[in-house]
């Protein structure tokens, strides 16, 4: 393993990925790393984490395969180390996955930077807290970020990278490079904002739904219906605004606002709507113009249409529930 | 058509129907019952109503051929009436796809009322409004009820039913039927409440969005993108609740309170979260394994693994964007 300064953003030299914290999230790093044939050194303090961090990757891994193996990827390059600093000091690539508390994640965080060499990346998989908090006790801030996947790590292409105040250039193209070798779609947000995107919506989506459940609206299993058979299908492919767009036919998301731009005022959720100002109604309907990409609306629908069928197929095929 | 009675729920007397409001959704009423051979009168006063209704079921028509053609269908069985009382009196189900507009459909159904025979049903696509207040200046409002679909129509699967105050037990059991009769899943409101259950969970998402994009945190194609890559994937098959389950591996909804529980407190949405009482949590816990079925978690992670490869591969083959 030759030296890497900093600023050395390709990603073609990192070998061995550190895992600090094997469970849900990190053995979900596992399973994708090893399949991209890294080496990866897991450490967790729990009773039997090396145990449920293999049987983890044993049960992910017919996925990874129909995904489709990188060269050498194989389960047993998976070494599991009781101490952390053994963990991290051999690493080219540091990924976080402790429990989701500030504290316990700030103090590890500055942990690992003492263990480690000081021109490694270390990526947290927090999934909202602010970096500019974690790095805060770091000698070498510069190379702390957030890189926040969705579970199943080993799928899901997401991955939100978001830096803090301190957080270097060269450490965010270092980690969007990485990233993209096992993968993955980096998003890097240009604000630090706690929940990042993806879980401000589904924290909304989360609060909605235990609100319908706490005010005995509806079962969890109606609610999930209600998700599953209708909008979760378009926001899968379509993301929200898009599926807004679609939803107002050749008018597109002009007479969607027309239609609904009133909805924002009715009690229609228990979150609070933003002035639907002359400004914002422009940058959305800007927005999904350009997200369109001079497709025409027929096209467009026709081919909404057909992943709507398929994926429905898939699910009918795969999924018991 | 022999005369039929309210407490009659059987669907297979139901030939003609009718739509009132050609817009999109109009569109794809139209759409679909053509595919399943029924006959169907719309009526809309715009402009270029019919012709842009005939385009748009031409344009649906691919999707329906897929999907599977009853026997009989065909797109010629659609007629266009100026004259909504025409249309109305000799239909043996109505649909109401007008405006979201509380004075608009609250005229509007009590005109279809005074039109139409007295048991034939009348099927408000309302997207949110109280199906109490529509029906509330019609000689037999207990015909009246909400049936709200998704977008487009002729594909999604869900079709929620809301009663209203004075809305009859068998207008309901007929809208059931017949909503079954066209390839729908009928999912019967217990309450009547504002955007019904898809819309409370989408009207969320729509706002939390617009906060957002108003605050210049991130472009709709950012904010679009964080949902479709990740969260959107698992909702289409697993819904919100289950999605959360299964993140939480073996310990499922449990482990995930425990993680994410204290997150409800912080400022991860604009969303005020309810208090996570006992009572909460185990209706929670309780409602999330009844839907897990006695699956094992293993055999749901592989199952959804295969659901989350293949919808991917969907959308690769099937959408531009």
């Amino acid at each position: 393993m030759l030296e890497r300064k900093p600023d050395d953003a390709s990603a073609d030299r990192i070998e061995r990925i550190a895992i600090v914290g094997a469970g849900v999230i990190g053995t979900g790093w596992a399973a994708r790393c090893l399949a991209n044939g890294l080496n990866v050194v897991a450490t967790d303090p729990a009773v039997r984490a090396e145990e449920r961090l293999r049987a983890g990757v044993a049960n992910a891994w017919p996925a990874l395969e129909k995904i489709g193996l990188a060269k050498g990827a194989e389960p047993e390059r998976l070494e599991f180390c009781a101490k952390l600093e053994a963990a991290v000091s051999r690493a080219d690539f540091i990924l976080e996955a402790a429990p989701e508390n500030e504290d316990i994640k700030r103090k590890l965080i500055a942990e690992i930077d003492a263990n480690a060499a000081p021109h490694i990346v270390i990526a947290s998989s927090s999934s909202g807290l602010l970096p500019s908090r974690i790095q805060a006790d770091c000698r070498h801030p510069e190379r702390v970020l957030i890189g926040h996947p969705f579970h199943p790590v080993y799928v899901l292409p997401i991955l939100e990278i978001v830096g803090g105040e301190k957080t270097g250039a060269a450490a965010i193209r270092s980690a969007e490079a990485f990233f993209r070798s096992i993968g993955m779609r980096p998003l890097r947000l240009r604000t630090e904002i706690e929940g990042y995107l993806g879980n401000r919506i589904q924290e909304a989506v989360w609060r909605e739904a235990l609100h319908l459940l706490a005010d005995g609206v509806a079962t969890t299993a109606e609610i999930d219906a209600a998700v599953r058979l209708g909008p979760g299908l378009r926001w899968g492919f379509m993301g929200p605004f898009l599926t807004f767009h679609m939803g107002g036919g050749e008018g597109g998301m002009e007479h969607v606002l027309e239609q609904f731009g009133p909805t924002l005022k009715l009690p229609w959720t228990k979150l609070e709507a933003p002035e639907l100002t002359d400004e914002l109604r422009q940058r959305l309907i800007d927005g999904v113009r350009n997200q369109a990409a001079g497709h025409s609306t027929a096209e467009l629908e026709r081919r909404r249409d057909a992943c709507l069928i398929e994926i429905q197929r898939v699910i009918a095929k795969h999924w018991p529930l």
